[in-house]
């Protein structure tokens, strides 16, 4: 049976900010799955930061830029409608790197990964679960490796990445110092994520005055510095790390919207003087230990040790506005679209 | 026996690159040796560029700046006179962390390691067998652990670390890309030290046209980048970076005179996207290691695969003209001073 869907396709590649009118909801016509394919119906989609950097057609990057030609893609959870593949039934739920930006796709069984709707909220798949939650494990257990007693930094805090990274810092002993855009988000890393200190940046005009709250925070210096933002945290963070300290480069999105690429920061010698070891990463990197991550953190998430925000935005139509409030700081933890009915 | 000594002190701490009249050579008396200490007599002196740091009482480092009331430090190699210690008799050789920018002066056992004035010419213990030689094994070895095919780039390539690296790289099977400041010293690399393609950043007005040449010399992309200099090799190397890319930042000699620091690059965000490794380091931390590097080096400097240069300034008065050109590029492999003379 042939099916309609809709589907969010990009009019043409932003420079700087993304607007909404840059994007675009259309009718397509899917064809029946074939052999080894599936139908499938999305019911949360993911947005995501790194989705700007396939905006750019002219950068060479680690995944191809998004064609203007066909729908946009990303993470999704979707419930099976039709398959021709053994193992997946009508009802079943996945978790599809590519069910994002539509409300029906054709779907093989190599990119998802099939979900318990009962363990867990299926959105939490697309957050504390799935990629955010992976990555955040990953730059904390496989790069930042900290030790009981070490004074954690995360940029990016309240997000859906650094809000995990906060709490990982605290279950293996830290002092945690987090970085988040409003008074709310820093309420919220305090009180709900346990952080010792946040830092609300937008009190500070410069990286010299953010350098003097950070080491207030850090008076031991920063062992661990996970990035996410680029810019005047990392040039804070630079200046107040301690000798050895490892830092965790996940995303510097502070610079993904700039039009022209703005100079880094004027202390990075800092890191030969320092003895800094610096690991950059793609979560890509670590799906491997998928398994490993989700032994860790399930638990953590079942005893309250890890808690989660998200914000949520209804229908397909609002993807792009959610997409583009990840670059406004106007989300709070992970942003997630209900694209079509939840049943859990 | 009191003995007198010539010393050069620092008459003010520069401001940018440092001229010769802000040293002085001074007359000193030394007192007699007390227990467990030697009177030494310097035969070579080093000049290094992370001496440079040590000239700025501003800003927190690794060790502590000069003081202006003292002579300067560094390293030398120098003939023991007098001994009160058990095992250091006179005429004996030995490698001293202190002995530089004197020609005269007391010591003590820790501080040295003897040395076999049979074994390598005096000021080799300077270079290639002394700490820019365990730097630039450190980097090779404990961070860049380059695999055979691997393309390696090196800049401040004909300076003592540079060669010594660009020499390992090629012993460890690697394509090897020097970048280097004179025909002289680019003709050096390629027909005695055995780099593939030596580059003469002077032919490059920024850091745009060095990526270029860059890219051409290294077709598959750059897996390690041993860092000497920053700026815009530092931004050539960050573009040219491959997948899984491992850098080395020793220092960073572009920046060391600046009299306000100098942005970083903009491309700092590729070591996201490529899962770059960096590591900043200080030769101090592989001290432990300094069995290990002779073992494997000597060797290769008895085979002729490592081969050195050295730039010799006669006399102690020559000192901060030694030093000051290490920051002009007028130096051609290691500098030293010959502060006295040499019996071998």
């Amino acid at each position: 049976m042939a099916q309609k869907a809709n589907a969010i396709f990009l009019n043409e590649y932003p420079a700087g900010m993304p607007e909404p009118s840059q994007f675009a909801l259309k009718e397509i016509e899917l064809p029946a799955p074939g052999p080894g394919e599936m139908l499938c119906r999305t019911v949360w989609m993911s947005v995501d930061p790194y989705m700007r950097g396939r905006m750019r057609p002219d950068i060479k990057s680690y995944i191809p830029p998004f064609s203007l030609d066909e729908p946009l893609s990303g993470g999704a959870v979707s419930e099976v409608i039709e398959s021709n593949i053994e193992g997946y039934a009508p009802g079943d739920y996945v978790v599809d790197f590519t069910g994002g930006w539509k409300d029906y796709y054709i779907s093989k069984a190599e990119q998802t990964q099939k979900v318990d709707p009962n363990m867990a909220p299926l959105s939490a798949y697309l957050g504390v679960l799935g990629m955010p939650g992976l990555t955040a494990w990953s730059g904390v257990t496989q790069i930042l490796k900290p030790a009981e007693g070490e004074t954690m930094f995360v940029s990016g805090a309240a997000g859906a990445v650094g809000s995990v990274v906060c709490q990982l810092g605290k279950v293996k002993g830290c002092r945690v110092i987090a970085s988040a855009g409003s008074p709310e988000k820093c309420e919220w890393l305090e009180k709900e994520a346990g952080v010792d200190v946040a830092l609300n940046y937008k009190d500070y005009a410069n990286a010299g005055q953010l350098t003097k709250a950070l080491a207030e925070a850090a008076p031991k210096g920063v062992n661990c510095y996970f990035e996410n933002v680029g810019g005047m945290h990392l040039e804070a963070a630079l200046n107040c790390i301690a000798n050895g300290g490892r830092m965790a480069w996940c995303g510097m999105i502070s610079q993904y919207n700039n039009r022209e690429p703005e100079p880094g920061p004027p202390n990075l010698v800092n890191v030969v003087g320092r003895g800094v070891l610096i690991r950059g990463f793609i979560v890509s990197e670590y799906i491997a230990k998928a398994m490993e991550f989700a032994m860790e953190v399930a638990p953590l998430l079942a005893q309250g040790k890890i808690k989660f925000q998200e914000s949520k935005y209804d229908g397909l139509g609002k993807a792009p506005e959610a997409f583009i409030g990840l670059f406004k700081g106007e989300n709070f933890g992970k942003a997630v679209v209900r694209v079509g009915p939840d049943s859990n």
